[in-house]
C-alpha cells in the first residue's frame, strides 16, 4: 500500500532530498562540508528573512529552544510565556526548570495570543526580560499574530522577542529582521522537509548581547560558542552531517521556489483543506488557524480510533490526533512542508470514505469540490 | 576520483544502511517506529553487554556525556576526571560549567591512566561521587583499561564508574554490567557506523538511583525522562528519526557478525597497521594504543600539509591530523567502525605512496607487507 504522511512533523522528505542524504559521509572538517555549511547559512538568513547569525544546532526543537533560555537569561530574570497549548506549556516548564521566574499568560486552546494581552502582560511586569510566543501552536493548529506583538513589544519595553517558529517558519510569513524579532527557533523535520534532529536559531544583535550577562550553566547548548562558530562557518559540536547535506538541499528548492511563494503556498493549501472539511459540515477547532495544520472537531458517532484507524490501514494515511483535554475529540491534518494541491484533494478523499465507513452522512465529492473551487478562486 | 574516508568520527557508513536511511520518512508516533525503537533499545543493551537501559539521545556524543552531568550531580559536586587528550579536557571544563567540583587527574598525551593513579586519586579525594575516564581518548589513540580501573574504583569507594566510550564502543571489548560500569557513553558516528546526531547513554541502577538526588538544572538532557520514556519504548522529545532507522541496520549488522568478532576485527587491524607503518620506519604516537585509532608521528622532513594535500586530492584519502601542540608533528589512521583487512591495505598504500612523494626514503611494499604479514598471524 502506498503511504502518505500528513502529520506536523516529521513532514515527508522530497525524494532528491533523501537521495542526497544517502551519498557516502564526509568529514565536518572537510572543505566539502565548508562549502556546504557556508550555503546553509546564507540560505537560512534567507529562509528567515535576516542579516543576523541562524545558528544550527544538532537537537530537536525543544533543544533548540532550550539553547535560548540557558543562553540568554539569569536564575531569577522575569519573563513572559504565553502559552495557548503543549508546546507554550513546555515553554513555562522548561525556563522554571533552569530558575527563571515565568509569568504564564494561559490562552484558552484554540485562541491566538493578542497584542492587547501582551501589553497588559509587559505593563503588569515591566521587568520582563523577554516574551515568548509561538507562531504556530502544533497542537492546536493557532496562529499568533507575531508581527503586530512584536511591534507593541518593541514599541513598550525592552523586552527581547522571542519566537517559537517551530511549525511555522517557512508555512508562515516571517521577517526577522523589519518586524524586530530578538529569537525564532525552528526545527528540521516542518517547513524545512528534512528528518528531525537539527534545530535552527536566529539571533538579533540585542539578543546576542544579551548573553554576555547570562549566568545559567550552559555547555553543549551555550549559543555564545554557537555564533562564533557561525562566525567561522563551523559548528561548536560535531554537527549531524548527513541531516546539514539533506537541509542543503532542501533550502536550495526553498529558495528556487521562493520565500513569498512558498507563504503563499501554504495559505492556499490552508485554505482549500479549511473549505474542504467546512463543506462536509465539520467544524474547525481553532480561532485564528495556522497555515501549517488544520484541527478539526471529529463529528458526533465517529469515534478516532477507528476512524484513524481505517485512515491508517486501509488508505495508508498517517494524520495526528488531539492531545491532552482534546484527545479523541479533534484530528489534525497537516499540510506543512513538501505538498501541493494534488495532495490536499488526496487528503480530503481519504477523509471523505473514511468519515463515509464510519457511519458520518454527507454528499460523497462535497469536501473535494470545495478544495478544487477553492483552489481556483 | 574514488573517496575513502579513514577519520575517527564520521566512519563511513555501510551503503545498505544510507539507503535504509533514505527511505520515506515515518511518524515517532507509529507503531512501525516503534517496533523500530524496541530493537534498537535491545540491540544498544546486546552492543554494551548490559541489560540495564541504553537511552538515545539526538544530540552528539559531547551532548550526551553533558546528560550525564547535569542528571547525576548537584552544584558543588567533587568528581575525578582523567585528563589525557581533547576529550578528557572537554570532561573537566564541561561539569566546572555546571558549578560541579573537577578534580582534574593531568597525564600526559599518549599515555593511559593506570588503576593505580585513579586509586591514589580516590584516596585523596574520599567525597568525589564519581570517576570520569575515557576509554579510547580520539585526539591520541590512547585506550585506558577500563576493566581494571572499574575494579579499583568499585573496591575502593562509592564513587561512580563513568566512561566516555564515544570512540571504544563497538572497537574495544566493554562488558558493562560484568565491569560494574555505571555510565557509559557513545556516539552514532563512531563504532555504530551511520553519521552523527546520536548519543547513548547506558545507565547503571545505581547511576539511576543517583539522578534522583541530582539538582542541577536541566530539561533536554535530563535522563530521568530519558529513562521513562525509555521503560515505554518512547523518546522524551522528537527523535532523530532516519538516524534512529540507520542505527537499527546497523545494530542489526553487528549483531550478525556477533560482538567479539568486531572486538577481535577491530585489534587485528589496529595491530596490522601498526606493524605497517612501523616497518616503513615510522614512530607511533601513543604507549597505550587504541584499536579504534592510530597516530603516527610524522617522519622528519615530511611536511603535514604536503602530505595532507596528496593524500586527499591525489588519492581521495581523509584522514585526521594531530590537535594542540602536535597540529603537524602526528596524523592518524581511523580503523573505527565499517573496515575490514583490505581497507587496511588500501591505507598502508596510499600511506606508501604519499610518503614516497614527500621524500621520505623507505623500500616500497615493506608496509604493506607487514600489514599482510600481521593478518596471517
Amino acid at each position: 500500500m502506498k503511504k502518505r504522511l500528513f502529520t506536523p512533523g516529521p513532514t515527508p522528505v522530497p525524494e532528491t532530498v533523501m537521495l542526497k542524504m544517502a551519498e557516502p559521509i564526509i568529514h565536518h572538517r572537510n572543505p566539502e562540508f565548508g562549502e556546504i555549511l557556508t550555503r546553509v547559512h546564507q540560505n537560512l538568513q534567507y529562509l528567515f528573512q535576516t542579516i543576523q547569525p541562524v545558528v544550527v544546532l544538532t537537537c530537536s526543537g525543544t533543544g533548540g529552544v532550550e539553547s535560548t533560555f540557558v543562553s540568554l537569561f539569569s536564575p531569577g530574570d522575569t519573563i513572559i510565556t504565553a502559552n495557548g497549548g503543549k508546546f507554550g506549556e513546555r515553554w513555562v516548564k522548561m525556563p522554571k526548570a533552569y530558575g527563571v521566574n515565568v509569568v504564564e499568560l494561559k490562552i484558552e486552546w484554540g485562541k491566538g495570543v493578542t497584542p492587547d494581552e501582551i501589553l497588559a502582560a509587559l505593563k503588569a511586569h515591566p521587568d520582563a526580560k523577554a516574551v515568548y510566543v509561538v507562531h504556530s501552536e502544533t497542537s492546536t493548529g493557532t496562529a499568533t499574530d507575531v508581527k503586530s506583538i512584536a511591534k507593541v513589544i518593541r514599541e513598550n519595553s525592552n523586552a527581547l522577542v522571542c519566537v517559537d517558529g517551530i511549525t511555522a517558519v517557512g508555512a508562515h510569513e516571517m521577517k526577522f529582521d523589519e518586524w524586530g524579532i530578538d529569537v525564532c527557533v525552528t526545527g528540521s523535520q516542518k517547513g524545512l522537509m528534512i528528518p528531525p534532529g537539527l534545530a535552527f536559531v536566529a539571533l538579533s544583535k540585542r539578543a546576542i548581547d544579551k548573553m554576555e550577562s547570562s549566568t545559567l550553566p550552559k555547555f553543549y547548548f551555550d549559543l555564545r560558542k554557537a555564533v562564533k562558530s557561525w562566525q567561522g562557518n563551523d559548528t561548536p559540536w560535531t554537527p549531524a552531517v548527513s541531516l546539514i547535506i539533506g537541509v542543503d538541499a532542501a533550502l536550495q528548492m526553498l529558495r528556487a521556489e521562493g520565500i513569498e511563494n512558498i507563504w503563499t503556498r501554504h495559505e492556499r493549501l490552508a485554505n482549500g483543506i479549511r473549505a474542504g472539511v467546512t463543506a462536509l459540515g465539520l467544524k474547525l477547532f481553532s480561532d485564528s488557524p495556522s497555515f501549517a495544520v488544520t484541527p478539526v472537531w471529529l463529528p458526533a458517532g465517529v469515534e478516532w480510533k477507528q476512524f484513524n484507524k481505517i485512515l491508517k490501514s486501509k488508505y495508508g494515511i498517517t494524520i495526528a490526533g488531539g492531545q491532552d483535554d482534546y484527545a479523541g475529540k479533534i484530528f489534525r491534518l497537516s499540510h506543512l512542508g513538501y505538498y501541493d494541491e494534488f495532495d490536499m484533494v488526496t487528503m480530503i478523499t481519504a477523509l471523505e470514505m473514511t468519515l463515509k465507513e464510519c457511519g458520518y452522512v454527507f454528499e460523497t465529492g462535497k469536501g473535494v469540490q470545495a478544495v478544487i473551487t477553492s483552489f481556483q478562486q
